[in-house]
Order: C-alpha cells, then sequence, then structure tokens
C-alpha cells in the first residue's frame, strides 16, 4: 500500500481558521442564539507574569497576526468538516461562512518591550468577531514573543558580534520559521531555516555538517570539495576529528584568505583561543572564529572576552531559552451591556483576577531619554480613547487594523525589517539594570492612571 | 495602505522542501561537484540522553515524517527563490529540481518507547538523497517526541481518568495542531484543536471561556444562553465569580442532567472535594467535574484522590513539561568509501562522539512479558541487515519507505490510532519504575551487541 492516492495530511491549510479551540466556535454559536452575538467588545492580549527572574518581554509576532487574519476564512472545506463533525449549528455555519474580521485592532508596536499588564494588543468588535480570533492570537504571540524575548537578551549579551539563527531542527517545523522571524525582530542577523529566508527577505547562513567530513574518505578530502565548490570564502568545520589538525588543514587547503572555522563541541572559550592563535601564526589573521554549540545567553556573555566573531545560536533560542512560552491571555476587559452602554468586565473569582476596562499604554522616560516606568492608563472606554500620552511619555498603542483593513507597513518582510529597527531603538531606552542576565525584577515600575 | 494586494505571508508553502537548513543543500553541491553525492549513505536519527530525570522517551512523529516526504519538492517557486538568492549553483537547481527521495527508511513505529541511543530511524539513500531530510526530519520528531514524551506521564498519572489537550493557545500555531497528534498518540483521548480534530480524525472538545460569562449581564443570563444552544449535556465553566454560587446556578439552569463542571482556577483538589459534595446534594450525580488550570503530571497526580473526572491539559503539554525538545540528531553512521565498500563513520573529538555502523534494536522482555532491556546492535552494514531479534526479543524497527515509497499504514488518521495503540501496549511492558513521575534514571538498560 502506497500512500500516492492518500490525501494531502501534511500542508498545512491555506485558511487559518480552524487553528482555532472549539470552544470559540460554540460560543458564536450559543452567543448567536441568545442575541448577545454582536455586543460590542473590547478585548486585551496581556501577561500577568514575566518568566522567573527575566528583566523584560519583547513583543512579537504582531506582523504575523496581520498576515494570518487575512487568511482567517471558513472555506468551503473548513465549512463541511465543520457540519460532518457536528461542531456548530446550520446558522453558526452561515454565520462562519460570511466571517470578515471588521473590527478594529491597536497593539504595541512589534519589537517593543513589554511588563506584566502592559495591553500589548487590543482587539475591538462585535463578541462573535473578536472571540473567535483568541486562539490564533495568542498561538502567535505567545510563541514568537517567548523566541524574541530570549533572542533579545543573546543579542544583548553578544554585543556587537553577530549571533545566527539556526535552531530549526529543535522545533516544530512551522515553528521554526516564526522562530528564525522573531529572533531578527530582536537584533538576530541572519538565519540557517530557508523557508524564513523566503518568506520574510531574511539573510541566510550555513554551510557543512560533520556528515560532510564523514562522507570523504578523510578531511582532507571533505575540505577540499566544499573550497572547491563554495569558494575560500566558505566557513569550514574544524572539529570531526583534531581541532588543530583541523585548523591547519582549513588553512592549508582554503588559503589564508579563508572566511571562518567552526567550533561546536568542546570548551569553546579556550578552544577559541587557541585557534585563532593558530590562524594568526599560519597568517590566516582574517579568518573569523565561529561557535555553534549549545549556546544561550549566559555562554554567550561567558565568551565575550574570547576571541569569537559570531555565534550560532539553536535549541535555546528556538525553546525560549527555558521559558518557552509567554503567559499572554486574551481577556474581554469592557463590552456593551443589555442596554447598548459600554462597560468594564473582569474575572472575579480567586488566583485569575484581571483588571476590567479599556487601556491604553505609555512608557515614560527621563529627560535624557531614559525609561524609567510603564503607564498602564484604564477607564471608562470614552475616557481611555480620548486619552493622550504628555511630555515625556512615549505613546506604546499604534493602530494595526481599522476597520477590517490592516496596516500593510507592519507586515511581510518590510514588517521585519521596521520591528527589529524599532526593538534596536526601545531596547537602547531601557536602564542598564534591564540588561542584566542575572535574576531580578520586571526592569521597569508599572504606574496605573485610572481614568472616570 | 492596505494589505488587499499583498502577497499571501502567512500560509505555509505546499511544498516542505524550504523547511530546511541552508547547509543541507550547500553540502549537495559540494558533493555534487566532488563527486561524492551518490555515494550510499546510512544516516540514523537517535539521542544522546533523555531530559534531566526522565525514565523514557516517546517517539512520535513518524507519520508525519513520511506525510512530509510526499511533498517534499523544489518546485518553481522555491527554486526560483533559491536561484534568486544565490544559495546554490545552477547544477544543484538542476538537481533540486529532479529530487524525489528514493532511498529506505526504517524506524521504531511511532508510539515506541525509546531510550539513549536507540536507533528511532535509519535512513539509507545516496548521501544527497539523505542528507537532504536532516532538518525537516529532526524538526518533526523533536517536538512530536517531546510533547508525546511529556503527554505518556500525565496519561499515565491520570489512570483511568481522560486526559483533553486544550494547548494550541501557548504553542506555534502549527506546531500546536502536532502537539494535539502527538497527545493522542500518547494516550489523550481529544483535542481542542480544530484543525488537528479535521486533519487527524481527533475527537475535539470546549464549551465556553469566562469571556462568553462576562459577555451577558450576569452569570446566570449566560449559562440560560449555554445551555440553550448546547443543551443540559454541555460543560459549564463556574469559577467567573463565586464557584459556589455558579455551581447552585449551573443546576438550577440546567437541571440534574447537567453534563460537566469546569474548574479553571484556585485550589482544583479542595473546590472538587466540595463542588462533588455540592452537585450530589443537588441531585446532579451524574454531573462531572473538569479541571484545567495549569496542569501538569505532578498536578495531575496530586489530584488522583479529589473527586475529578477529566483533565484539560494546555502550556506543560505543548512545552514538553519542562523538555520542549527533545535532543535528537540525524548522524551519518555508515558510507561507502572511494572504493565502493560501505564502512563504518563517526564524529571522533571532544563531547559529541557517537557510534558508527547501522543499527538494529530489540526490546528485551522477561518470560512474564516484562522488559528488562534495550537491545542495540551495530556493525557492519551487511550483518546488522542480516540480524534478528531471537526469543524473547521483540524487534523495534519497521520499515516505514522503501524505495522512497511509504507505507500509508502509518499516515493520516489510520496513523494516528495505530500509534495510540501501539504506545499503550508498550508502555504497558515496561517495569512498573519507569512509570515513576519521580527523577530517576531511564527505566532500561541499554545491551551493545557488536556484530562482524
Amino acid at each position: 500500500m502506497t500512500t500516492s492516492d492518500q490525501p494531502d495530511y501534511f500542508t498545512p491549510s491555506s485558511s487559518t481558521a480552524l487553528l482555532t479551540d472549539k470552544y470559540e466556535l460554540t460560543m458564536v454559536q450559543a452567543a448567536l442564539a441568545a442575541g448577545t452575538a454582536d455586543r460590542r467588545c473590547v478585548f486585551e492580549v496581556f501577561t500577568r507574569r514575566l518568566p522567573p527572574g527575566r528583566r523584560y518581554g519583547v513583543l512579537a509576532g504582531t506582523g504575523r497576526v496581520l498576515e494570518a487574519l487575512e487568511v482567517f476564512r471558513f472555506g468551503d472545506a473548513e465549512l463541511a468538516w465543520l457540519e460532518r463533525a457536528d461542531v456548530v449549528d446550520r446558522r453558526t455555519l452561515d454565520w462562519l461562512a460570511a466571517y470578515r474580521f471588521s473590527g478594529s485592532i491597536r497593539g504595541y508596536a512589534e519589537g517593543e518591550i513589554f511588563f506584566p499588564g502592559s495591553p500589548v494588543l487590543v482587539v475591538e468588535g462585535t463578541f462573535a468577531d473578536a472571540v473567535i480570533l483568541e486562539t490564533l492570537v495568542l498561538s502567535i504571540l505567545n510563541y514568537d514573543s517567548a523566541v524574541a524575548s530570549a533572542a533579545s537578551r543573546m543579542t544583548s549579551a553578544a554585543g556587537t558580534r553577530p549571533c545566527l539563527e539556526m535552531g530549526a531542527r529543535r522545533a516544530n517545523e512551522q515553528a521554526a520559521v516564526a522562530a528564525a522571524r522573531a529572533a531578527v525582530v530582536a537584533g538576530f542577523q541572519g538565519t540557517s531555516n530557508l523557508e524564513a529566508g523566503q518568506r520574510y527577505g531574511l539573510a541566510t547562513i550555513g554551510t557543512a555538517a560533520h556528515s560532510f567530513t564523514l562522507l570523504h574518505d578523510d578531511e582532507e578530502q571533505a575540505f577540499r570539495a566544499q573550497v572547491d565548490a563554495l569558494g575560500p570564502g566558505t566557513t569550514l568545520l574544524v572539529d570531526t576529528y583534531d581541532v588543530t589538525r583541523g585548523v591547519e588543514r582549513a588553512v592549508a587547503i582554503a588559503g589564508p584568505g579563508l572566511g571562518a572555522v567552526r567550533l561546536d563541541s568542546g570548551d569553546l572559550g579556550q578552544q577559541a583561543v587557541e585557534v585563532r592563535a593558530q590562524l594568526d601564526a599560519l597568517g590566516a589573521t582574517g579568518t573569523r572564529i565561529t561557535v555553534t554549540s549549545d549556546l544561550d545567553e549566559f555562554a554567550i556573555a561567558s565568551l565575550a572576552s574570547a576571541p569569537v566573531d559570531s555565534y550560532g545560536v539553536g535549541t535555546s533560542l528556538v525553546t525560549g531559552s527555558g521559558a518557552p512560552t509567554c503567559s499572554m491571555v486574551y481577556k474581554v476587559v469592557a463590552r456593551e451591556n443589555g442596554a447598548g452602554v459600554m462597560e468594564p468586565v473582569a474575572k472575579a473569582s480567586a488566583s485569575k483576577a484581571s483588571v476590567g476596562g479599556r487601556k491604553s499604554a505609555a512608557r515614560v522616560l527621563d529627560r535624557a531619554g531614559r525609561a524609567e516606568a510603564e503607564l498602564v492608563v484604564s477607564g471608562s472606554d470614552a475616557a481611555v480613547d480620548a486619552w493622550q500620552p504628555g511630555d515625556g511619555q512615549r505613546g506604546l498603542l499604534v493602530d494595526l487594523v481599522r476597520d477590517g483593513v490592516a496596516d500593510a507597513a507592519y507586515t511581510g518582510p518590510e514588517g521585519v525589517r521596521r520591528a527589529a529597527e524599532h526593538h534596536a531603538r526601545v531596547r537602547a531606552e531601557l536602564p542598564a539594570t534591564a540588561l542584566r542576565l542575572s535574576a531580578g525584577d520586571p526592569a521597569l515600575p508599572q504606574r496605573s492612571l485610572l481614568l472616570d
């Protein structure tokens, strides 16, 4: 039996509409029946906490949310399955068939720093229009921001040395594409991931693995094959057998113009010192050293004084360096009541209480332009809508979607480029303590302003 | 500016070929030029270690590897970008255009238990044919197995009570689909994820969130709306305001035939006891209690004596409960030399040494059918090929792909069903110590058999 006559189980759907928890749809069904589906609502994405010890988070994925929204459509295939699987009733199927998000979304610009309580995304529309986006919005922001938050610590620890993303093999195959993108938002300079390169116009990197050396009868044959094909500017992996002999062979074959050598095992700091001395002695003073073995922000920091020229980071990056997801939630904070009046709402019980009401936010800066607090404004819908940041306050919410139409400046390759620039700019505002890798409290205190 | 005239940045490609590290392709280019691309190779997927304290791993994703292979094609879009981005040369582009994997893949059946050194997948073909699959194979197996390994501990801790997957919002949106599938392989009974339900024929679950209660003017209105639309058999979320009053209202509105109540915050064990007593007193003796707040295998185990009927698990499941990726690697272990003879090969230096040579494996069982060791057989290509498990040994490698053709029995919904059955069967073979949640060594020792 072969799979040649099988359906294509693998390729993700061209619609994002089923990347959704079932209860979003059953809630729509119940609200349609109750006549409450059209009540105007404000949903807010925020996190109650940063991962233990982290001083700031980095928002990533906003551009992907807008891109996902464009293809959030219940087409014939989705509707046929929902009917067959008896997920919702006919009335709801008809509503889903016509669904286009027609509300508005504001949020922190992608690449922005966030803290507990920061209203990073504010979705406004009817209940049904907005609730149905919950799962997809959170999937995107929680993973992408987890990666970007880890990546920012790495690029900060690396200083001016480039960090390169190579974690695809340690993440789900599609998550890997998002991870590469999020890493670049937070300052990485390239990725090994070709799909990410294609989709978002990212620089791609990589030359050869140990298997290439092992394929050949000996290391010399392998290096010669690589240099012949990729030129002397290539990066040779020198630790398959013996590093010292590997470096010697590498320079002998490629000449002193060899682009770089890569170290992927052992004590990277000590080896880098030895390899640098050896390269210099061989006249290969311009040959760079790149290291790639199980790096995280702490390993990068510990290599600061070693003669390393770039860092390739995999596992710890794509798994958020100990925090593989943010704990962002998507909560209704205001809604129209039975009388048509907008009211703040919040869950009251136990451990998951939240602050009701629409929010806005600003970063409070001192005279030198240094961030000193996160101002979160809440209150009545109209008052918060009308609020504007004052002197020494940088407003944090930007318009992302108006009346269902996304601002293309935040999507695609251009969106990634802007987000990376934004991140570099706003990270530079933070106080120096924010960039310490050691465990600590959030770098900025939150100030609350309650409007009537 | 709107996105309406933008390319579709979001929808994953219908080809999996670019879900690949660049160096796989540059190695193909160099090997083609050197005349070594067609050397026959054996690549092996294995892990050097389990996550700290874990006693066994669960292989998942094998079916998805086969599905991904079917659409691993360099089409016009992929080739045009590779050329434009100058990733590889013309000769390599032509080779990629014609690429179809024509080799063979054997491996552990999906759902099988694995240990350090277990050869969970063995890919055989030319160097170029096989190396190019490295990234994609590892992406799939590393994430899916991380989830399944965590899931198995949860379903084991839950005993006969069902576990339900609801982690989509805490994982990348496509990873979430894979996570739902992997959870079901390891014994979960359903998922909130609609795409996973559609693609793999999984049972889907879910009714309503706190936002549905907050949408309405009060809890009574919300419960009435839900029961009217979804019937009294629905699950009502009773902790938005006050649990005791919520339960009272739930039964008053739905009647004693109410399907279930859900608790999503607070001290779940204590609340479950109180809610059970209250439900029973109200005559709702058949109403189930489901709990869903930040559960992991330890929380599930701690609720064993509480009157809980099912567990909804999110974050900890989709992030591998502390181990968000396996550390599986894809290593060449044997290859044809310049004289056309197959030879074992292995990286020699430093900390990442591996065992060369083709492998096979068997689980060694005692007379009662209890697993007592993992036998890993290695040696010359021919000898390992000819090796057969003996009495009291269950051979672990099955044919997955022969001459490029995948066995459809391992793919699609049928593949998931088989994998779940297989996992339940082989987990039951393990010694009781394997199922302890406390940190420990791998549950089975490895025995090595070296053939000439």
